[in-house]
């Protein structure tokens, strides 16, 4: 399993403007084959900062993912929202253990 | 490395009572010893729903943080603000790569 953890930081107020087109994303992400979980959420001491979790059943089903319409859709409303800072990391995710 | 996913689910309601104690949890938890990133988000898309994303250098370091003080000051609190569902997962990260 592919887990991804990253951060896009946007202006706080441009969060409500952000919203709806990340609605769109997820709603649609969530539907891939191979997603097992992909979820955005702001942090709760940076407004403006989302913070991302993605697990994918493998390397190839967040390549699709990330070359999808959806995908592309979404960096081209965030190329005009505007993108502050961006930081992502991908890790091969084993041994998982339910705490 | 030990990366952590979860989510808490909160009343959406009791957000603005549970930060200043989250706020004091993820501030000390930060400059623990093995810890690498600690943060909480709520989800963009369902009010009261916090996602966590924690990354530790390796096990003890995350087992010292669960048994530390500071933890079982927020879980008290929690206890009181009323938790309604709890997901967490730990994976051995290995491999990192940026995107």
């Amino acid at each position: 399993m592919i887990i991804i953890t990253g951060a896009l930081r946007l202006d706080p107020d441009k969060i409500e403007e952000a919203r709806p087109h990340m609605r769109v994303l997820i709603e649609t992400t969530q539907k891939e084959s191979g997603c097992l979980l992909y979820a955005w959420a702001e942090d709760v001491l940076e407004p403006g900062l989302i913070r991302m979790i993605e697990h994918w059943q493998d390397w190839p089903s967040f390549v699709a993912h990330d070359q999808s319409p959806h995908a592309a859709k979404w960096k081209a409303a965030l190329a005009k929202i505007g993108l502050l800072d961006r930081d992502m990391w991908a890790h091969d995710g084993s041994n998982a253990r339910k705490l």
